[in-house]
């Protein structure tokens, strides 16, 4: 048959597995609640030219092994648990040359030996990638919503016919963190890492007096690089929660900072780098 | 003109009004994060029929009023700030027999002094009715995610020429409770009220021995009554959030209570209402 | 034991069964896309107060029960598959003294014999309650958007001193109609019915010249039950869509009626209830 | 200060930006109803590091302009409108090298001449990027929802420890399209040409006996380029919606193709792209 296109890059894989670990081996158990995604990309032309289903490892597969890798090998660190997946799926399928496992780990607080509570909003996420160019690791948080009730200013910014905003000294600066930093290698201990890191994010976050968003954004990640070892590269992608003071002087009230309408949409993006000194950033996916 | 019609129960307001207010009397900020709504009903058939908007207090009016009294009157308790509101528009507005107010209460745990982090998954609610019938004031809480990792069985039950569920005698039991609960009076101290509702809640939840969702219920609610002080009422809708046992015998593995998959749809939905002795059930929404 | 509490009004069941239902009589496929709700109550106090779970239907029989009925009988209207099923759970099971079935009905539309895509965004609903008061029928739609460009106003509104809204003679009315119609029998064609009720609600709403969104509830409530023979009340809640004229004169633009912004939060909700002439209202839950 | 970082790749912009456009030159109106995204991205290192604000143009400047413009050029095609908002914010701003502005155009349905009714679910999309490369367009759509109640298999796959899957002769085959397309040059007519890539990609779609998800993809990327002139490159997300035959054995049913349970997580994501001939991919991120 006469193809009239050509194949580009692809990948498949199972999305959103839901997977709960219970480790029993004492009274007070152990929850794992992960949320895992794998894709893999390979030798895949003749599946999409010509229906030939021979190279391909079905996605349900991908979640059986999913579940059967939690109860062999346990789960441990969610790194650990993506980079064992990752690895079998490559050494163990010829046309698999490259895989990623994502994964999401819910938080819960202990109520009792086997009840917990969800925390949140914010989601750890964790995510190996496995090629030719080795194993590289990804660890992340999504939602981490952050706010300072003073501390922030805004001014100095570019004027032009379309400007209406005001310069403001004091602000509400909000946003949701979702952030994603590379490890130059394996963490001895992956825990006290995310900890370590998760402590620079708010710390950072709060101690910066803000003469932006971005200059906050730098902030947290330089905080990260240089207090966490082994992480070489931050990215941050932090919407600014608008927070709007409210107009009361139609009702005869001043409002010195006090009541704010709360905004959904629209709002600002600011996404940015931060790299430890001497690091080579890494321009792909991830 | 000649109505082919009759209108009948209508009432209307401001939804979903996002309001921050900060207490900045001290260096240590306070604050109070709401979504507040508005819905006011009473004579309001010109309105509908005639297009006369004569009685209408407008939404935005409404709104305007909310951000104004949290200047004014500041926030406090949510249910006190209910209570103030729904007040005010039935004693101003002759033509509004009654009001709702409800209120939203986002969760933030202090970082610094004018640094937090939300909370969550779940969240507080508040509730106010002003009517001819007086005042009714109702807290809740949504989202609260409880999940008991053993001591819950289910058997016993009905089996029909449907029935393919297997008895279990340890499954794990996790719910995600939408509560209200029905005060008598004022509360004197509306927090610790709260405080202790929430408690009654998690530790019935983690202390019952579960042979159904539906006993476990009943404990929750039999708690919240038997604890806290001026709670005559509680409603529990309570999905039964299915943790399934994953079959890993086809990778020969046994599978002793420690990986589920996680199911979304469908859930089980329990409902029920629980009253303190002698208390006369409300009937109506709340 | 001493109890501390009394149980109140309960129910329990399965939701959020998706079903899809593919009759394959011919070749050209007809698909019923549905999500189930099922919710049955009776004499359940053994259940909740004992853990005494003989009456129990469970909800996993109560799934089993909806896919089975759709290959036994087929599903044809959602309002017949509703009523089977109700009726089913009433009178099979001697504990349960009623049912509601409530059934989403998502939309697709035809490509070829055998393939679809989907539409919306509204969804047909329909819900059925059987108990010893008999049958009661209700057909609804959620999340039809609708939206007048001109022909809509608002003015003679009451002013208070929280008032800054003015008034206006020509704005954008936009709403996401979630409407429920109580029928007062059987219809003879469930899917004719349906689409006369449509075309009610969505010419009412294009025809009104609108003073207020009540006037147009009213407008609309009223044609549903003057051209659909056998609806004896209408339930329509409508959310208030705001979009506000920008103001651009800072730009040196006018903006006569051109470029709005399109609002989430908050947002008007006018709800009413609008009744064929000598139909008593149901006050119930439907 | 002795910075401990280096700032990387960074841009901002305000996102979300809700507008609706309203033609009224004649009686029967025209609606544009748009999700506007702006990101900017150029010398912004002192506002990172020094929180120097000089070069910043704010997001709110930014959303501004989106709706000035809108009163000044009209919006015309989606493409058409944000390759003017690029164009403008490169070459009126000095520090800003590059922009790109992302579309989403709500589908409505006349009613009347200025009544609407909003369709969906699918959402199409624009997206033109302005830099020292020049002018990338890119459009899309988001959210079709396809399906095909038979003409799918999937057989011939690989069998390792972990399958459990059977193979199959005839299932649903269900995805919800997230495409892009890439323009080589400027269209002659932007709504033509999106009509004409929907139709490739529904019409293939519907016409090619699926051996895989795979296969699918390629057939709808190939119709696309070989069918809609200058469009030279096609990225397709696909995710598997498993409709999953349900077994009604035990209740003596047999279930050829007509009973499915729709499942929501895990799904299939099968990710590709397809190229005309002789032109060459466009690795980055669109």
């Amino acid at each position: 048959m006469d193809r009239r296109a050509v194949l580009g890059p692809n990948r498949y894989g199972k999305a959103a597995i839901r997977l709960m670990k219970v480790d029993r081996e004492t009274e007070r158990h152990v929850l794992h609640d992960l949320t895992v995604s794998v894709a893999l990309w390979g030798d895949m032309d003749a599946v999409h030219l010509h229906g030939d289903n021979a190279p391909v490892l079905p996605t349900d597969t991908q979640k059986n092994t999913v579940y059967a890798f939690a109860r062999e090998h346990g789960v441990g660190s969610a790194e650990q648990f993506a980079a064992l997946l990752a690895a079998h799926f490559v050494t163990s399928q010829p046309a698999v040359r490259g895989a990623r496992v994502d994964v999401d780990l819910h938080g819960w607080r202990r109520l009792a030996d086997h009840s917990f509570a969800r925390t949140g909003p914010e989601v750890r996420t964790a995510s190996v990638t496995v090629d030719e160019d080795g194993t590289r690791t990804v660890s992340g948080v999504n939602d981490l919503i952050l706010l300072s009730s003073t501390g922030s200013e805004f001014k100095g910014f570019v004027v032009d016919p379309y400007t209406t905003l005001a310069e403001t000294d004091d602000r509400i600066l909000c946003t949701s963190v979702d952030a994603r930093w590379r490890h130059l290698g394996d963490q001895s201990d992956w825990e006290a890492s995310y900890a370590t890191v998760m402590d620079a994010l708010t710390s950072a976050f709060a101690d910066t007096y803000s003469r932006s968003l971005q200059e906050t954004l730098f902030a947290m990640g330089e905080r990260v690089v240089a207090t966490c070892h082994g992480v070489g590269e931050v990215r941050l992608s932090l919407p600014n929660r608008h927070h709007v003071l409210v107009d009361l002087e139609p009702f005869g009230l001043d409002n010195p900072g006090e009541v704010f309408h709360v905004a959904d949409r629209p709002y600002g993006l600011i996404e940015g780098t931060v790299l430890a000194p001497g690091v080579e950033p890494d321009p792909g996916e991830w």
